[in-house]
Order: C-alpha cells, then structure tokens, then sequence
C-alpha cells in the first residue's frame, strides 16, 4: 500500500499527519456523482460493479482522501434477507413491508450473502483494480440495531418510535431478528474481507436513542459479535453516533478503533475511551459551510485536541449534498498541510 | 402550598420521596385532552385561558403529579414576534415565511408580552385558581436557539441544516435573531412569574444538534441570559436534550434544577454537573410502552440511582401520544409509592 497512513492509524502507530476520509465522500456534493444519479436509479448504482467502483473513486481522484469507502448502502442487508426496499426520491428509504411481529421475523431469511450480495464483492474487486494499492479499501455495514430500526419503522424517523415500541413490547421478537441480522451481517463483512477491503465500520447510525441499558441490550451485544467475529480478519471502525456513553465498553471491545460525533468534544472523547484507542471523527457536518479559511483553522484546533497519533480526522456524521466543493477540498487539505 | 414536593426538591432540600411530573402530560395519550381537541384547533386551546387552564389541570385531575405546567407551546413566542406560525394537523409547526437573511431579522419586532401574550397571562390566573393552592404551576419558554430553530427552517427536522447554516454563514444576523429572541423570551417569563407560576423551565430542545464550542456561542450564552434575569423571581429549570456535555456548565449558571434525557445513565449526569444541583429526568418516553410492572421497576431503580433527594422525576422528553393510560399511571404511582 504506497498510502499507508490510514492503516498506521488504526494500528496505533505514530504518523507524519492524521490520515483523513469523509463519511459519505461519495455522494450528492459532488457534481460528478450527480451526472451518474442522473442517469441511473439508486439500486443501479449499487449493484453495477463498474458505477459502484467509479462512484467509490471520484472523490479520491477529486481530494485525495487516505482512504476510500466502497459506494453501497447499509440497507443491502435486510433486502438481501427478503425485506423489501424502496428509495424514494426525496423521501428515502421505504420498506412497504415492515416487519412488526413474530410471524414477520419468521419469514425474514438468513441469506447466502456470497450468492446474494455477489455484486458488492465484484464491486469491491473492481474497486481495488482503479486503487491500484494506492490507498486502502473501507467496507461497512449498519449496526444490527440500526438495520432494525428501519426494518420496523419502515422509514427514517425522527425518533424511530415504532422500532423502540417494537423492542420493548416485543423483545423475543425483536432479540431474534438483531440475531438474524447479526448473523447475516458477519457473513457479509468477512466477505468483503475476501474480497479485499482493508478495513470495516460497523455504523450504528441510531444507537443515540437509546438509554444506556437498553443500547447494551438491543444494540452493543450485536455490534460486539460482529467485532469478535471479524478482527482477526481486518481492522473493525466502530461508529455509534450519539453513543458517547458506550464509548468504554467499546474500548475494550477488540475495535480498532472508534468514530465520535462532534458533540462529544476531543477531550472528553479521549477520556471516555480510556486515553488508548484511535478515534474517528468528529467535525460537524454543517460546520463545512462555513468559509474555507473558517474551516482550515477549525481542522487545526481539531487535530490539536485529539492529537495526531491515534485519530483519523474525518466528519461526525456523513457529508451534507449542499456543501460547496471548495469548501470539501480546504477540509482534506488542512489535514495534508498540517504540521507543514 | 399543600404539596411542596417539588419546590423543596428545586431547593435541594430532603424530602419524604422525590416528586414526579411528565413533559407535555397534558396531551395527546390523554382522552379528555382529545376530546378538547376534537372541538379546538390548536392556537384557540393555547389562546382561550378556559380551555388552557382546564387541559392543564386533566392529568392533575387524573393522576395527581406534584407540579403542573400550562399548556402552551413555546412557538408562541415567534409569533408574537411578528412570524407567522401555523400549526398544520399529521405535521407539526410549519413558519410560512422563515427568517434567512438579515433583512428578515431586522422584520422580527419585539413584542409587548403584556399585551401579545396576554392570553397566557390569564390562562395562569385562572389555572392557579382551579389549582387552589394544591400543586405549583410551571411556565416555560423555549431556548432562544430552539426558537431560532423553527424561525429559520421553517418547520422541524432532523437535523436543522438550514438553521444551522444561517448561524455558520450569517453569525452576525444569528446573534441579533438570538438576542431579539432572549429579549423577549426574559420579558415574557417576568410576567408569567408576575401572573402566578411558582417556577419556569427553558427547553432546549435541539441544543443537542450543536458541538459544545458552537452550543457555547449559539445556546447558552443566552440562557444564562434569561437564567440570570430569572432567577430571582422564581426557580429556573433549563433542560436541553442531548446537552450532556454542556451540564457541567448549566450546573454554575445558577439554575436551581437541571433536565436531563435518557441517554445521559443517572451517575454520569451527577458527575458531569458536579453532583450537587437537583437533576431532573430521565426515563424514556418509549419506555412507557414496557408493561406498567415493568415501569414500576424500572421506575425504582432509577430513582435509587439518582437518589431521592435533590432529584425530581420526570421523562427525558415529552410522553408521546400513543402511551396507554394505565402505563403513565404505573410510571406516577411507583414515585407515589417509592419507599413505602
């Protein structure tokens, strides 16, 4: 890997410079992912390896990032286990048919994922040939718990209230379904680590709605399995958004390292995760509108509090569709000039 | 004051049992609340003080929490200050004319609270008549930055990009807003204290949305405002949802009471706020979907962990429309019954 910077990282390893990426780097910002939306729907895009790969390194060419995250989506999952999955325009994602009891856990599969998501390994290995071992190759997943929260909602949601009815109502129910997905999920991940991602992130995108006990309950125990499951394989990036208060069980948990969220400033970061493990994160997504020079100096004070060693600079959440290019590009470029 | 529970407890005194109350428990899980509305829209419920007064006593009448709080709603206050504020049914508050530039703020007037909001005035005179001295009655107000909010975007959301974008590409445009705002925000909760209520509560609900260093500059600048020129008139609550980060702070403000929200365990709330000040929460709206012994248990072991002093029972947010009666019950009666 002639770009190793992002591997060292999540090793612990000391570095010139933090590496840096952006969640949702491939996305809606950038114009010449919205000349191939344009011409082809969502499921399209992920499942064609050549528009997934093209897709996954047009922002790389663009900025240069240490890394690439493979173009998919988190609800590749429950389509490939006989959920049905829509993307509505200006909507989202729609499942027609949530699932909201026993009998709809029943009929939920657990797929043969080298058969069923054979286009996410293809993509992956068409994806490595344009790195050309450039820079390494990240592969996610959803969280169980937040793969459950769209499954039963059927939609995004501001509080996923019908998820949460359905754990606390339902828990038999709900505990087998994380399990189906979970298993399923793992699965997939080592999959994709044949195939030839050099990194996974579990994302628990909603992990934050839940109260301490009852993330470990319907969520961590999942994410933990998925970990014991996989670090031999390849480094594991776990993400919860809003979880601050999980953070130590996550330090200890064999994860490599662990995404914050801008509210959860660096110090307190560092202090809830032990002081030992590499973080990821955690500037505001809203903040890149603000001028670029604004946002140079926020990615220096950034790195300051976390530190070089042991951090991954990237957002606290996924890229806005309305963030300038220019603005993008004094993001990645504070970080190659930091320390210069 | 017959029952001085919650008044003790805002003053930190020792107290037989904790006392109880529920955000927005004047509302949509109660039938005697849906039967007013069947036949009022939802300005004339907050503007005509018989109907007010009368939904703010029903869950008293019914359950017999130890504080009332008026029904109203904090988008009040924009409208009184010259923005149109519709309540749509299935979607929430919708701001036909939001404030994105400075010429929209320098539109935004000041009102005379006194006269725009003499309504709720009177909707305390007669709520602390057909209290009678029994329980306190709670104002409340929203954050200016809540209130900039819905000013901006126009409507809720998830994330309240547009909001956010106009502090972080219009700050100085913000910050008039935001003093405009807090102005008559400190006038309009004087007079609520000059009409009856015994304490007031600031909601900041998307304070959470913010870093800690952008929540400083864009929140609670301006509650400590409105705490400083409160609290010497009466005891001030300021709960913001997700702000765990920010309790530290709130706790040398000079609030008597500090709210906090389910994702915030009760030792981590009395560490980050120094563990001297009363704390105010923290059980999960959806949890009230758990079976009510459930609730009762889980209702115990959450006021063992905050203590029973300096502490007042509360959710970590509103009670959601579709808790069944009984539930909400169970939850108030484990408080009532809370060592006996």
């Amino acid at each position: 890997m002639k770009n190793d910077l992002f591997l060292r990282a999540l090793k612990g390893e000391t570095v010139e410079r933090p590496p840096v990426w952006m969640m949702r780097q491939a996305g809606r910002y950038l114009p010449e992912f919205m000349e191939i939306k344009k011409k082809y729907d969502f499921f399209t895009r992920c499942q064609t390896p050549e528009l997934a790969s093209e897709i996954t390194v047009q922002p790389i060419r663009r900025y240069g990032m240490d890394a690439a995250i493979l173009f998919s989506d988190i609800l590749v999952i429950p389509q490939a286990m006989n959920i049905t999955v829509e993307m509505k325009p200006n909507f989202g994602p729609f499942l027609p048919s949530p699932v909201r009891t026993q009998a709809d856990v029943d009929r939920v599969v657990i797929p043969d994922v080298h058969h069923e998501l054979d286009y996410v390994m293809q993509a992956i290995k068409v994806t490595k040939e344009k790195l050309n071992d450039e820079i390494p190759l990240i592969g996610f997943a959803g969280s169980p718990w937040t793969i459950l929260c769209y499954c039963v909602q059927g939609q995004g949601s501001k509080n996923f209230d019908k998820a949460k009815e359905f754990c606390f109502t339902q828990p038999m129910a709900a505990h087998q379904l994380l399990q189906k997905i979970t298993d399923t999920t793992i699965a997939y991940l080592k999959a994709k680590v044949a195939a030839g991602v050099n990194a996974v992130q579990v994302f628990d995108s909603w992990g934050g709605m839940l109260s301490p006990s009852d993330y470990q309950e319907f969520s961590f125990q999942y994410i933990q399995q998925i970990i014991d499951a996989l670090k031999d394989h390849a480094p594991v990036i776990v993400f919860g958004k809003g979880c601050w208060f999980a953070l130590g069980d996550m330090a200890k948990s064999g994860a490599s390292a662990l995404g914050v969220d801008w509210t959860c400033s660096a110090p307190n970061a560092r202090y809830l995760s032990g002081g030992q493990i590499t973080l990821q994160g955690n500037f505001d997504p809203s903040r890149l509108l603000s001028p670029p020079e604004e946002i140079k100096k926020m990615v220096t004070q950034m790195i300051n509090a976390f530190g070089k060693d042991k951090y991954i600079v990237n957002l606290g959440h996924g890229i806005l569709p309305n963030i300038p290019v220019e603005n993008a590009k004094a993001f990645i470029d504070a970080v190659k000039e930091y320390g210069i």
